[in-house]
């Protein structure tokens, strides 16, 4: 039913709808739009007015090299799989999970038990490749290690997903026939940036990139005040395998990010407390590796001080995104933080949590938390050679021992000429374990032969033109590489699943389905409904409609001849928290009705007292009995 | 001097400028993210919400058919010359723009006449191909010939230019050497989408065309009420052959386009008495044609009953569109409205003007406003099947005369099988022209001959299975294909220009520069300045920062040691309209200073009045005479 709600009244819809579509790209349509820029709303007030976060707007196009240091080039893959006869293209995992999952059901089945549930309305969102489950009694062994991969199954590589699919004998579902060995399939879209051809650029998967390129001119901004964030809303993309799962998984979406930058041997925060007793429903990676998927709630405090959370930060950001899923109407119930396993996580990565939401097509993540390290400015950094650090004048002085290079420059230059620059860099940026041993070499050999990226031949310098020793020097300013903190949202996931959690059905004289969004991001705030066409009351309707567009609340009037309920009912598909009506009443004393969606209740009062009421709930967030109390309680028109 | 302050205030930089950057391609740091965001704010109120117009999001990612149906992958290109010896690309017409632009001023010098004015600055900032004007006079004749060419330049198809370019033997100015004659360069980004890499995607140049593909659904959401209007907030991309003139033009942009649906028998516009005496500077096509650039200043009422303008809708648009430009701050003596010449214009528009804003980079078109006739909708239709039409019911039936094909489809489907559907389709495609011929033929030949697109031999039709007559019918609905107004806004173009037209220097104790930003686009309000650290002077920060936080008024503190005149200094920059000081006095009475940017003039009051007057200027509009009325000067701090 909510399906045919979305499409009927274009929350969105398949993009080139009339052209067939193209499978994962989705338009939205008014009340869509709006939802979403509500949304973004929201966020953008909750996270970066709230904290004075640095926003920046950067290009989607990328150039290759920025994707390739970044590793985006090597590593952003999916695995697929190819069926050679009919050229089917499969995505390794996805498949796996599939065929296990159904395999799983058809030995319930056969052992005489009822696979219902949610997995059954899943069944039918997902267009799954596995049509048909066979009933087939699994040994009892093999069942339990179906159900220990499907726990682990964001876990694997493509190696051992092929393992996977020879030991347990997946084939193509549709046609029985063999598959190809997992192949690594790059997600970014690719093309060319200019009239020659030659630069080979990408449409960004994630807006982070750009943010750290500019670390510099942020921290400049911020006036050289740590920690900090900066934060992007954007559209990122990537060439998903096999997209379906409707808003869930697209080639196209909007994401906003924030990349907080944190001081590696602190990564406390100033506003721990105000969050720390907040309970979380936590999936901690030991459980997951156990194959379980038990939810421990607990304070975020106890999570951080406990370990089991990895900092402050990483604890305050996990609290700050539940609290605003829950303003804009997530089901608390429906959400869940899930840790990255060990091998799912990224190398550098300290820790990783996902804010899973469950509906109708499962848990799918929708936020992801992790904590990146200092790993992307430490490469960009040292593919650029621009310093992307911290400079912290240190309170009290610290003596340093080190081993330094010192070159004898009048030698050195003329003796290298054009490289010199670069192998005085590389010199420079090498590790103490490095110096030291170059150290002991010129102690002994009276020389060290060094090989240099972009030099031709080994570079030999000998004891007369470089020395390395360990000084002692005291140090004023304390250099390091920020961590960052990454909140990362997907506002397409979250905004699909705030439509579920909303959805409710009304029964009374058939079914009427209901949207009901918390008034901060209902597309339409108000609905305006003169009692009849009578053009008395069109004045009414005219000044009220003013008053509200003076205000900024986005109101629609409907002076259709359909029955006022008829018209109340369109408008709850759409959401619409409050409904005003213009009556008989209205022309002689300047009293209307206001009603509210989910409850039907309906209060009177006058025009003033009424828009005030209305102001104080939808944008001051005022609930309707503290909005209406003042306000006379009216029996319904309908 | 602006350009400095752009860079260090970090208002945008070029993307990816660690990696040496990409030409054409920018990021916004946060006071240009909060400019443009703010831009587009107000654009929604003007435009989206003060006329109820549907806002969609349709994806960028756009596969090839739908550009091809659009015209776009044929047409949408620039013209490119290639120095076959250095491989070095320029784009056609801008080069034999410079060329005649600089033999003109080497004529000019030669001739001992200065070349100064707005020419000098825009020299300085393109980055332009021509290094070097030589002091050569001319012959009066090609003066007159060389200015006419350039006043008509935008108007060159590229055979034309290739002509133009052997005539006043234009080559590459830096070497010398010849150029290729003029190639088609298609300016869409293309790429792959899915896993086979065989659907071929453009990253649409507009987009407009998600909104056309919509139609259907935007006409439904609208109760299939007419005109109506769509509209579209969000980036879209050009490969632009050799970007060289900073935001003006890039690779990656955001625009927002409006699509004005309208009945094409009535173009009238229900508000256009609202806007008819305004007046507007304009440059009619005849005046190009001329070779004239002088402006005509006429009230757009006047333009439309004239002539000069086609039509009230689009007369209404130019004039909301002066509108929206001064609100946000752009200089009404650098905007004016210039209309395409016959030869520029696209085959199916039926007029179209340009809002040309003037900076140091010259005159450059900001805003289009194009009446795209039923064009679009016709093309997708046509190459969908799909009907993207208006039915009217009429209130008096009328009677139609038209010839119409009856088929005997007992013989036709047996005899054509799958092609029956294709030429069925043609048939019932064809114009009355076509219909009359065909039934001459049928009455001489009894039979006729057509070609089927997508059938492979040429079809024959003989009259036992055929016929084509006039007949006549009372017809109840009239259906009709909407012609398109449509407005579209290049937000970087007309943030850029707005930065140029608000820059001022202040003179006193050295130049300071001044960003004169209305406030209701200012990346940020209000500057709260304590006097000095003294913790007493903290919580009266505090309490009004929150306080302007729950107003939804962006403010920003100066806490730092400077002078007050230094700190406001800053932020001048910025272009922050109002500024709080926090003094001794208030921690006694609660009063503090109000400054404004501009006049730097201070009025002094308790919080709550100051607050109030903030929130009446920053959100509501007013003046600072009107804002400040009730409150008292006050003698400057500074």
């Amino acid at each position: 039913m909510l399906d045919g709600i979305l499409k009927r009244r274009f929350f969105f819809t398949p993009s080139f709808d009339i052209y067939g579509g193209v499978s994962g790209l989705y338009d939205y349509g008014p009340p869509g739009c709006a939802l979403q820029a509500n949304i973004i709303d929201v966020w953008r007030k909750h996270f970066v007015l709230e904290e004075d976060m640095l926003e920046v707007d950067c290009t989607m196009l990328t150039p290759h090299d920025v994707f390739k240091t970044s590793g985006h080039v090597d590593k952003f893959a999916d695995w697929m799989c190819r069926d050679p006869a009919t050229g089917e293209i499969f995505r390794a995992d996805h498949l796996v999970e599939e065929v296990l999952e159904s395999r799983l059901k058809g030995d319930k089945e056969a052992r005489g038990q009822s696979s219902a549930g949610i997995d059954t309305s899943e069944e039918k969102k997902r267009k799954k490749k596995v049509k048909e489950i066979k009933v087939i009694k699994l040994d009892d062994e093999v069942v339990a290690e179906y159900e220990y991969v499907l726990a682990k199954i964001d876990g694997y590589s493509g190696p051992e997903l092929g393992e996977l699919m020879v030991k347990y004998s997946i084939v193509n579902p549709g046609t029985g026939g063999p598959l190809s060995p997992p192949m690594a399939f790059n997600l970014m879209f690719e093309t060319a940036i200019g009239p020659s051809g030659q630069l080979k650029g990408y449409l960004r998967p994630e807006t982070a990139q750009g943010q750290f390129l500019n670390f510099n001119k942020l921290l400049e901004s911020n006036n050289q005040k740590m920690p900090f964030a900066s934060a992007s809303i954007g559209k990122s993309f990537r060439n998903e395998i096999s997209p379906r799962a409707g808003l869930l998984r697209v080639r196209e979406f909007l994401m906003a990010e924030i990349e907080h930058y944190v001081d590696p041997s602190d990564k406390s925060h100033s506003r721990f407390a105000e969050v720390k007793d907040l309970k979380l429903r936590l999936l901690p990676k030991d459980t997951q590796a156990a194959g379980q998927t038990t939810l421990t709630e607990m304070a975020i405090g106890e999570a951080v001080s406990s370990g089991v959370v990895d900092n402050e930060t990483l604890g305050y950001f996990l609290a700050r995104i539940y609290l605003f899923l829950l303003k804009i109407g997530v089901d608390p119930a429906r959400l869940r933080f899930r840790q990255h396993m060990a091998n799912e996580m990224a190398h550098y990565a300290a820790d990783c949590w996902d804010a899973e939401l469950q509906s109708s097509y499962g848990w799918v993540e929708c936020v992801g938390c992790a904590d990146r390290s200092a790993y992307d400015l430490t490469v960009h950094s040292n593919k650029t050679n621009e310093k992307l650090i911290v400079r912290e004048t240190l309170d009290t002085p610290i003596s340093i021992e080190a081993f330094e290079v010192e070159l004898d420059k009048k030698q050195f230059g003329p003796k290298f000429k054009k490289d010199g620059k670069k192998i005085e860099n590389f010199l420079l940026s090498r590790s103490q374990q490095d110096l030291e041993k170059f150290s002991k070499s010129l102690a002994t050999d009276s020389k060290i032969t060094v090989l240099v990226e972009g030099v031709e031949n080994a570079v030999t310098l000998e004891s007369d033109i470089i020395s390395i020793e360990k000084k002692s020097r005291m140090e004023y300013v304390r250099e390091y590489t920020p961590n960052v903190i990454e909140p990362s949202f997907g506002i397409g996931r979250i905004l699909y699943s705030v439509l579920e959690h909303n959805f409710k059905v009304r029964s009374g004289d058939g079914q009427r389905g209901v949207l009901s969004f918390p008034p901060v991001v209902a597309p339409t705030k108000v609905l305006l409904v003169p009692l009849s066409n009578n053009p008395d009351l069109a004045p009414f309707v005219k000044e009220i409609s003013a008053a509200l567009r003076k205000l900024a609340i986005p109101s629609k009037i409907d002076d259709s001849s359909a029955t006022i309920g008829r018209r109340y009912a369109r408008n709850d598909e759409l959401g619409t928290p409050f409904g005003i009506t213009i009556d008989f009443q209205t022309v002689q004393d300047r009293t209307i009705t206001l009603r509210e969606r989910d409850s039907t209740k309906q209060v009177r009062g006058t025009v003033d007292e009424i828009l005030e009421a209305v102001k104080v709930m939808s944008v001051d967030g005022a609930s309707w009995k503290e909005g209406t109390v003042n306000l006379q309680p009216f029996d319904s028109q309908e």
